[in-house]
């Protein structure tokens, strides 16, 4: 256990909370998964790491700072779920990792760490990304047990994370994130879900009503002002217009029926 | 002796000083601290770094390069401060660090790094910040002992960093930073600074004859055209208009006087 | 053969590749070099990894991922270079390589990577980053020999990479990238092959019947509108318009002949 990754809506690396890890964890070797999260988007980040984390060897420590209620009451809390050892807020950032490990039958243990002396020296404000969930990652790098850090609960927070169904012909699934400001809407359609002869050009979308034929791979294959479904940088479906807004054509609400036909 | 830090204003990450570190010293274990800190700004890195690097484990070479002179006269140096060490131009960037061991009584040493051999084999034009601040920090790490790499000097170079005064009922800072761009002021009131029971919502911020109430954690927080005070990404107090500028309406100074009341 | 660099057009660096990494070789220490090249542009990747990738200790392995054509017949290779590794499409990405290993009589042996018992897990869509390239390199550096992972050959893809020629007075280049949308034209002279006596100031760079005097370090050292010379982010000496366009100034095509005269 001395790997650590390490997630945020920082926008950029932060050098502290690494500086904090190798006090307590010298060897620690740690990668930056992603730190532009957008900000404050929980939701985002519940799918977003899904998809990267188990790419690590068993027994990596998956640290998630997307934190919108820091210095709330909110927990901090550390989980091992599967072979893998998560810290972060507990507010739902990883739903979807509980629900794929029930779903397979790994194992779900959750702490609440809250003992102060596995903590980082605190300074007047609080930063526990760097203070709280840094040091307890780097505990557990250094072999301290995840029982160790803090009482097990069992009343973690969930948020919804709706899963598409696929068959044979296509796929239902929903709308999980509206960027307002861009335009962009996003689906629970994953790439990797897409089955091996998956045709991209000929797949159909179905959403709001409209139906757009093709899965682009990026803007520039399509006019300005065409309504296009491509690959997001998550991996995730998006429904677009070039240079427009889909946000302001379709309307969309959180939860809207889609259906991939392919 | 084997942590080392970079700290620069390029932009992203810099390959080929890790290369050449690796070089001398592979096993050394590199982080990124910011690499965006504004271009030639070495007033704005004196203050950064300061807040970062000593979450560090002791013994960790921070490499800072923010070197408008370089190719001039100035001096590459390589300094220990407490149990820190330090590597850059002697412009003035670790002005900061200076200050803070004095006050605190910590050991300082500072060398003109100024022999070749420890430096990269040099091609035609010199990029210091991987030419001779990558090598010398990799000798350090490598465990050459620092008054090996140059001739200790007692001139340094250092810039003014005025500090802010804290009492019970408030701090007296000044600007320290102002940009015309973006329309920021930043002053020299740093949030860990404040106390434990410091009321974000109460404080009152007097600067250029307006008083500004609350500090506000994100722009998103105020109304298009209203001058707020909120944190910066450094952690200092910046005063600011929502989509407007606080450097046009306020036309600040650096060194103008601020009060915090709390 | 520990240290791995990762080069890509992905905009920011990739977790699930380094993950990857780490199941196979967990020692390896990873540093991206750059991943901003411009999106697909193999050309600019040719070019900018020969100005970082030497600077590496011997052994080191580079995975270079600029790859339009993935998904199709291109195929991944191996090649050892010099006393390099590096692992990414057959492109041509690495022809800038090739020909200084062939210009310096360094080994160069190319493998192409066909054995899927050394990729990764693949998921319905391959994401050749991290399923080939990444534990491709990743078995480099835990031991397994080149020649284990895929037969060798000899008809690689290359594509052209003209070099300047240099003499006392100057040099003679070429247009070797154009940046429709940002204005700005690349030329093949770099600023590491220029003299140790170069004149930045009065140098005169000859480029579609202009005569343009001095090569600045920024764009801010210029008038709004004015045609100059300066380097660019990766080294090589770009032409420009300040706030404007050098492209819709000048009008020009790959392969014009450009000299600079110092």
């Amino acid at each position: 256990m001395k790997h650590i990754s390490i997630t945020t809506d920082f926008g950029s690396g932060v050098g502290s909370m690494r500086g904090v890890i190798w006090n307590i964890a010298p060897d620690a070797m740690i990668s930056d998964i992603y730190s532009a999260i957008p900000p404050q988007d929980v939701n985002f980040a519940a799918w977003y790491i899904d998809h990267e984390v188990w790419y690590f060897p068993p027994g990596t420590i998956h640290i998630v700072v997307v934190d919108p209620g820091v210095g709330t009451s909110r927990r901090p809390i550390a989980a091992q779920i599967g072979e893998h050892y998560f810290v972060g807020p507990d507010n739902g950032v990883f739903s979807k990792l509980y629900q794929k490990a029930e779903k397979k039958g790994w194992p779900i243990r959750i702490f609440h760490t809250n003992k102060p002396e596995y903590w980082w020296q605190l300074e007047s404000n609080i930063f526990h990304g760097r203070d709280i969930f840094s040091p307890i990652a780097a505990h557990l790098a250094a072999g301290v047990p995840i029982e160790e850090l803090g009482e097990e609960i069992h009343d973690e927070v969930r948020i919804p994370v709706p899963e598409a169904t696929f068959n044979e012909k296509g796929a239902d699934g929903e709308v999980i994130l509206i960027y307002e400001y861009l335009g962009n809407i996003t689906v629970n359609i994953h790439r990797t879900d897409l089955p091996d002869d998956f045709d991209q050009t000929k797949a159909k979308l179905q959403i709001r009503g409209r139906t757009i034929t093709g899965v682009r791979d990026t803007f520039g294959e399509a006019k300005t002002g065409e309504l296009i479904a491509l690959y997001g940088t998550a991996g995730y479906i998006i429904v677009a217009v070039v240079n427009g807004s889909a946000y302001k054509l379709l309307k969309p609400e959180i939860g809207d029926k889609v259906k991939l036909t392919y």
